[in-house]
């Protein structure tokens, strides 16, 4: 009884460090999003999340916060998010700060994605005769960093494809008309989304017809995501708004691209033009996925148009799929969501799971997972 | 206050009387689900459904199960989810029951939707003394009857379109490889909506490459819906299920049906064929319709193929869509859910309104209206 009614608090406490941890969300990469609390004799005496990569970890920022406040930490229990790392990189092993401060006890909701390093950090806590204890609250904690679970353990982007579409699978008219498929709301989120990537990512097609900035406008976001273009040619006229100077953008170009129009992007500050090869006419996405991970990309979301979100699931390279859907029917003669996959089978046809259903009146969102 | 206690306890007994109507779901055409409670000194003694056209209505139902048992019904309150009849239609009128039990309330959910008929009943009671309430749950009694009041105002059955397809708005491979879209929750509901429907249609290419039954099969029903085809040559082989003998069928034909066919069709005591002109190859759905009202199909449920569900999505003739949908993926060389509609513009695009999300894992189900 008294054993379940500590793991209820160990959650409840767990609950107020993955609120933390929220604060930081999409600020952080490509490290991931973490929160830490710490609790004496039942009281919060400190709180803290990781803001941005090379500032101190979620860990330091709560010994702090107890500190500044006159606190003493000593034979306190602190709730972590994700298992405190045990080496030096930005900064100094949280593990160190954590044995300094003679915290007693930790709690943590998942170990460190990456199998090499998994439970070292617990480990070299509980040699100091702390008391340790793992998986509270563990999918929650997971699921908050799905894209860095990704990037530590696929040692690629988390790629992440967004649809606005009707119910019918269209994301436009015959004639290119989109604007707009879905409602306000859903067009809200979708800055969410753009807020919470590390880079955006859309083809030449997109860039040259829509012309949109891929900017976070929507929602409040102390950052821009870096802007992805693919554009083998270097199609995009110079003055459109991808080009712009409210955020960075990566052009990936080929040999084929126009002499003059490199040269005049090179100029510019905010752009970097990457040059790959081409392979029966296109890039390869194994290619793009390297450059952007060698980059630090994190989290990579997909905006199309067709053909780009087509050769993502041809591949079978994604890891969610967010699809806003208008109650609207287009007909057949509309512009698919989804181009040519060849599928012949029912069986073969690309399986997802519902992990999510949000009402974004008029419109719904589905968080989709392969 | 006592006003607000009133009309809580009125909704509370309201509830039990639609739950009295839902028993008779789907049995009733053309008449609509209603049920009654009959409340006296707070204690409900009396309460029933109308079971089956030509059979008593609820009101009835009610009064003759509050006698069964001995209980006096004079200066009880009647609740009825639908205003009650005030003329001689296959059973008497209601009023005049109500009337001649004495009953000194009357609770009334809606009016009847018969904008000549509407508020006669209630009118006819308020002369005798009783004191009449409406209006109290309209919403919720008018959704369980909305194809009663369609069928009624319109003079054409309810159409109530049912599509099963991928997130990308497939509803089979290229090769016509479909079974199964949905896993065996959807297909379960689906079958609900079979055994709440007069009728349902499907269109000869459905018939020809599925050879679906159309019965209710996987779902508890007492009854099976009629079923129609649309088939102007009559391509759809004699010995396919839609034919068989476990319901009844319709089967519209046009002149260039194989006189042999339709000899040996006429034959089976369970085939009903009907004869309609073409109009540049095809059926007006206004004929289909016409016939299908006279034959009292209140409510008409289309279950495929994508022509035929086009053809009602173009003329705008549409009152719900159920729509299921897989989280799967096939692809734009997919059998499209919906045709060609020809729309230029995205205003243009049909608008509906998502009126219900139910999870069927691993589905979803959105109910739509237009």
């Amino acid at each position: 009884m008294r054993l379940v009614q500590l793991s209820r608090l160990d959650e409840k406490l767990m609950r107020l460090a993955l609120k933390e941890a929220k604060k930081g969300k999409g600020y952080t990469h490509p490290n991931p999003a973490v929160g830490a609390v710490i609790v004496k004799n039942g009281k919060v005496i400190g709180k803290g999340y990781h803001k941005k990569a090379g500032m101190p970890h979620a860990e330091r920022e709560a010994i702090k916060d107890a500190l500044s406040k006159g606190e003493n930490i000593e034979g306190s229990t602190m709730y972590v998010t994700l298992e405190p790392c045990c080496h030096y990189g930005r900064t100094p092993p949280c593990t160190e700060a954590i044995i300094d401060s003679r915290i007693k006890r930790v709690v943590i909701a998942t170990l460190d994605p990456n199998p090499q390093v998994a439970g070292k950090g617990a480990e070299i806590l509980k040699k100091q005769g702390i008391e340790v204890i793992t998986g509270i609250l563990e999918n929650q904690a997971k699921k908050l960093n799905e894209d860095f679970f990704v990037y530590i353990q696929k040692k690629r982007p988390f790629v992440h494809i967004k649809i606005a579409q009707t119910v019918d699978g269209k994301i436009a008219t015959q004639t290119g008309s989109s604007k707009w498929i879905t409602g306000e709301k859903a067009r809200k989120y979708a800055h969410r989304l753009r807020k919470e990537a590390t880079a955006v990512l859309v083809g030449v097609g997109t860039a040259v017809k829509d012309n949109p900035e891929l900017t976070v406008r929507n929602f409040p976001s102390k950052k821009q995501p870096l802007r992805v273009l693919i554009d083998k040619n270097l199609k995009t006229p110079l003055d459109h708004k991808i080009f712009n100077k409210k955020a960075k953008t990566v052009v990936f170009v080929s040999e084929l691209a126009d002499r003059g129009k490199i040269h005049l992007l090179k100029k510019r500050s905010n752009i970097q033009l990457i040059t790959l090869p081409l392979y029966e006419g296109r890039f390869l996405i194994k290619d793009v996925l390297d450059s952007l991970y060698k980059m630090e990309v994190m989290h990579l979301l997909i905006e199309g148009g067709k053909d780009v979100i087509t050769q993502f699931f041809k591949e079978g390279i994604y890891d969610k799929v967010s699809l806003f859907v208008a109650p609207k029917i287009i007909g057949e003669d509309g512009i698919s969501s989804v181009g040519v996959l060849n599928i012949k089978d029912i069986s073969e046809a690309l399986k997802l799971q519902i992990e999510r259903i949000k009402k974004l009146e008029p419109d719904i969102y589905l968080e989709l997972y392969p």
